[in-house]
């Protein structure tokens, strides 16, 4: 059967392969958007204006994973709305708010790891809340969300376009394991997924916002004109699919096992992203910047991070013990021939703020 | 260290040991007042006149555990809420109401597989939410909740009183694990702990649901008279304790580790359960029924429930593989000298509505 319309969180726990542990990449992109942040619900944010009776405010993390970026996003969020509501209401000895945290992710995700994870109670400013249920959906009540946030999450699309899968099609992926854009066909699929995903992504979150509620949203997508191929990310993924390829010489799986293997993942160009976001009307676009990732990498950074985001999706798909085998593969391939990062094209950091009308 | 203010979950998973596969006893007095909750709410529920813009409607299992009773008992409430907010709008065309139901638990409580085992989104008629924290104390923000329930739950108190562990204490209780009314003293230092519990749990109830709210509470008691001693429950923890002292002789534990184990788990008498709720003034008792359990017992039945609801505790506090053995020599024990129920002083289940004024 081929990889779909299945759903494969971040390697739960906290080994050493665990997310919790191979997530500074992410976490370097927030810290980077955190000051604008701020300074956006300092200055503009309204919706204490339009509820003065607020008792409850509350913010919601969709596809937060297990941690603990989620936790650093969320306080910085807290901080910057509780001094805007103190400025406020400085003379008339308002109660202060409450707030409440809403972690969402699959209902597969790590949600042990997450709550024994979090700030204890007696540190914490805020209700935690966990939300199992894909985000391609409703998962909250309608007008509940004040603030809601999305970090490197759209990039996963609810399941694989099939055609990719079919022989006959002229978007057979062959053993790709992604959307690398060498066959045109291919890149169209999954662009046809990723608009109707979005489409539904930013229904449902106009249905769960309060007029006047903030999504801010993080991710990454491609300048207009830049393959994946030519990308780090792309190369290490077509690396790993070359890889796969050569474990399964020795027999630990088989080439047709790989040619039922498609990430169910799709970066935009830039110019896709903005569409598929102008296209819902229940939003305006109240900042939108993108920006180099800043980070310096490694070969051995971006391959334990690859295997964190992956390691579920290829031992479900090809069975326990390939993982192991497969990323020994990759450390050695790039201790031959490493990635040179200064010879790649970039990708880009989006950071946008959308306001619900 | 003695084993006091932790906090010890119910047995996660799903295997033959797991809470889930080991909790009909439960489950069947939650049967049990199923249609009076149902009737309760749609005669007299006036959340609805209170609120005539509610949109959802909040429900929370106070200590739910990872299922499956807690299902049930949320999916029993919605529909009679739904049949009253039906009858009372049939004619203006007002939206459905939509529901979330918070699972509340302690943070280690297994919510991964309450997640994964809850109805699938396309069947539930609710939003769900996991809220990882203690009873004893706020978990979710000031009048957010409109019916809370409870089942089975606050016998656990916050931590075992710790004149208990004294040698020198005329509370000391031995190489008792349990309050099993034999001392005095020691069964006042439960029942003092029992009430501070219970005025906190209340206390936090009270700030949680809005006017109107209910709060539903199940669980046993000790008819006034009779003595944990005389009950199958208390017979029954007697003999595990026996059976520690039995396999501590074999070198499997010591006699001080016992005597260092003590459960946080006191069950009322009938009159000091009445006068826990009644201090706090906040509620009005709408409805407090008692009936005898009415399931028909087993001595296999009865190790099999408290072995899911005791390993985790005894794990912790005895180490590995003490459970294993433990319960085999339970086992042996009752095989050869049943508990013979018919000879035991019954104890109670009790059926609480208490409205929030």
């Amino acid at each position: 059967m081929p990889t779909s319309s299945q759903s494969y969180p971040m390697n739960g726990g906290d080994d050493q392969h665990s997310y919790i542990h191979n997530s500074s990449y992410q976490k370097s992109a927030i810290d980077g958007i955190e000051e604008k942040t701020r300074q956006y619900i300092l200055k503009k944010l309204d919706i204490l204006n339009l509820n003065p009776d607020l008792k409850t405010f509350t913010i919601v993390d969709f596809g937060c994973s297990s941690g603990p970026n989620t936790f650093h996003a969320v306080q910085n969020i807290i901080d910057a709305v509780k001094l805007k509501h103190l400025n406020k209401n400085k003379e008339n000895g308002v109660l202060p708010l409450e707030f409440q945290v809403c972690f969402n992710d699959l209902p597969n995700n790590d949600f042990n790891t997450l709550f024994k994870t979090q700030p204890p109670s007696s540190e914490r400013e805020y209700f935690s809340l966990g939300v199992p249920g894909s985000f391609y959906g409703r998962v909250l009540p309608r007008n509940s969300v004040h603030i809601g946030l999305t970090s490197y999450t759209t990039q996963w699309l609810s399941k694989v376009p099939e055609q990719v899968y079919d022989k006959k099609s002229p978007a057979w992926n062959k053993t790709y394991i992604q959307c690398n854009n060498l066959i045109e066909e291919v890149t169209k699929a999954y662009k046809v997924q990723f608009t109707k995903d979005m489409k539904i992504f930013l229904e449902a979150r106009a249905q769960e916002l309060v007029p006047g509620g903030l999504m801010i949203a993080l991710g990454q997508c491609v300048p207009d004109g830049v393959y994946m191929y030519e990308t780090w990310p792309g190369i290490l993924m077509d690396i790993i699919s070359d890889c796969l390829l050569d474990i399964a010489k020795s027999g630990v799986t088989t080439v047709e096992k790989i040619e039922l293997f498609n990430l169910p993942v799709y970066f935009p160009l830039y110019s896709e992203l903005m569409g598929a976001i102008e296209q819902n009307k229940k939003f305006t676009i109240e900042m939108m910047e993108t920006a180099s990732h800043a980070m310096q990498l490694t070969n051995d950074f971006i391959t334990s991070m690859f295997r964190a985001v992956l390691s579920t999706i290829i031992e479900n798909h090809f069975g326990d013990g390939v993982v192991d085998e497969l990323f020994d593969q990759v450390s050695k391939k790039l201790s031959k021939q490493p990635i040179d990062f200064e010879k790649c094209k970039e990708h880009m950091v989006y950071h946008v703020v959308l306001k619900r009308q």
